[in-house]
């Protein structure tokens, strides 16, 4: 998408290399980081310089690319694949997409004859899937945009922009479709505490789209929704499980509720790739607990624009960090994917693994 | 209430003189402030020196005492008493105790025979209204405490400890006294944006009160109800009209609406001086819109132990900060004033004025 009239991919692989947007410096700076093995694109996911569910696949991808580049011949390579991808299953334990593009790429490499097929079939199907997660982040916002009345006062939650895909994103989709069809649309954008990737991130990317958009604290998605101000809501999915239940960033749930009780539609947006048909229910979806130093701590720009960390509590303060919620199927409208757009109940679980 | 030891009000006055604590130091300094005029507490009030209903009552009842204490000798007094009112009443929209403490000081000058008598009648019934708040808080920490189990995790919003009234508070007056009682508790603060009183003020009370407590994003709730990790709900209230509906810090609405899904009582403590008996219902208490700034920006502590504020998002970023919201009487389990334990459509308005 755009920044300052260029259009960008948020994970590339060059040769040997990943190369991704460096999302903690948004923003305040927009840079990108050259990754140069698996380890390295492992410790960009677990550390959050990638982050979103389908981003995190995209460089789940390229890294099992990486990890076959590197492995040695004969033998050993098996031996060394297995061990990369296991390394970049333990970075993030909720996406559905990470654990989905681990698997397709080692799927490709067993089904090749030889190391130098499998290192091309790796490379490849990593590609792919980048490409894959590009078109339906595209066919999503189409979809999408279908839905979006000319006027609508849209609410997200998180970031489900393009930064957290390969391109265009899931739940902002929908809104760049509309804004460039000349629709009239706001975007209320949730701060989305711990991390802020609501103010840091979606406010950013709307700002680079031109489309109008404020900023609001988490706890105030209901007063709005309470005065009419806000028309319908849009959020991505970390996995969504095969009953149409939704594991997304903490909060996703109490807006849904907000949606529920004040008859505002709630749309889930997610690529067939973040489906997960092994999941019967959000109850079976793993939920990750991340460090309490997100809570007890911002971070953000000063006034001579660079980044800082301030405490918000008391020096001995503890306190408990769950990253995702589950918003069960009951509260959500319809589920958006590049395949169409499906109540809670009727997924195209067939396009899941 | 104590701080290493030591028992506090937060708003007291000597003399003609103002003292309360300078809350926004905390948690990095407890230290008091001395306001010599009613301009100084007016000024204290909108600037958030002082917060909290129970607080802002008091402190506006000693303002008035300040009014009557300034006001010139002879026919002017009474514009001067009515002129120091409006400028109290102007500070804040939403805190009921405001609006009450105001006009029962103006009524108990109006019924005095003289201004020297008027001016003994305003301190009285500033102190008085203190000392009653300070009781109101106890009795509703006795009753609230009935229904408190040991062993209760307890979820709160905001800060309603003794910081948001002269003593005990009433969202934590229920905490403190079975705490007290023996009783195991374990308090979920929220942090509480944009200002985030729950993390710098609710925990640092809980700390020098020695109850165990964890500081959580206001968007967790949600998911440690969905765990059965939280087992009931206790705020307090800006405002309750007379149908139950209650005004408190923007993001009650969603707590509450967590608690009703998942089938955990929510209580909303208050003393009576916060009902409002001329408010029919939630839609007629009027809203606090604050400044955008407040959202855009965090304040907090830096490890050099010095305040700092940080900007949470791009440089043009616009943000919408409604303060308070409106939770409704059916989602509300019980209010409990210093009467009783009501159910939402039994309170004693008679009480209030």
């Amino acid at each position: 998408m755009r920044v300052e009239g260029t259009d960008y991919r948020t994970v590339i692989m060059e040769g040997s290399t990943v190369r991704m947007v460096n999302q903690p410096m948004l923003p305040l700076r927009f840079e990108f980081i050259d990754l140069p093995t698996h380890h390295d694109t492992a410790r960009s996911i677990s550390s959050m310089i990638v982050r979103g569910a389908g981003a995190i696949g995209a460089a789940a991808g390229y890294g099992m690319a990486q990890v076959a580049l590197e492995a040695p011949d004969g033998p050993e390579f098996m031996d060394y694949v297995q061990a990369g991808a296991e390394t970049l299953r333990q970075t993030r334990p909720t996406a559905q997409d990470l654990f989905y593009a681990v698997q397709r790429v080692l799927d490709a490499i067993g089904g090749a004859d030889s190391v130098q097929a499998a290192r091309q079939a790796a490379v490849e199907t990593a590609q792919a899937m980048a490409d894959e997660n590009a078109a339906a982040g595209q066919a999503i916002g189409e979809l999408g945009a279908t839905l979006i009345p000319d006027g609508a006062n849209i609410l997200t939650h998180c970031n489900a922009g393009w930064l957290a895909f390969v391109d265009w994103g899931s739940a902002l989709a929908p809104v760049y479709v509309a804004a460039r069809q000349g629709k009239r649309v706001f975007v209320f954008a949730d701060e989305t505490r711990p991390r802020g990737q609501g103010a840091l991130l979606t406010a950013w990317e709307l700002q680079g789209e031109g489309v109008p958009h404020a900023v609001i604290v988490d706890n105030a998605a209901g007063r709005l929704m309470q005065t009419g101000e806000i028309d319908m809501v849009i959020v991505g999915a970390d996995r969504v499980a095969a009953n149409g239940d939704v594991a997304n960033k903490i909060g996703t749930y109490e807006k849904a509720l907000c949606a529920a009780d004040n008859d505002v539609p709630f749309y889930v947006t997610a690529p067939t790739s973040t489906l997960d048909a092994r999941s019967p229910n959000g109850a079976t979806i793993p939920i990750e607990e991340r460090n309490a130093d997100e809570v007890l701590h911002v971070t953000g720009i000063t006034d001579a624009g660079e980044w800082a960390r301030v405490r918000v509590s008391h020096a001995q303060a503890k306190a408990r960090n769950p990253a995702f919620d589950i918003t069960p199927a009951r509260l959500i409208r319809a589920i958006i994917t590049e395949k169409g757009i499906h109540a809670p109940h009727e997924l195209p679980l067939e396009a899941s693994r």
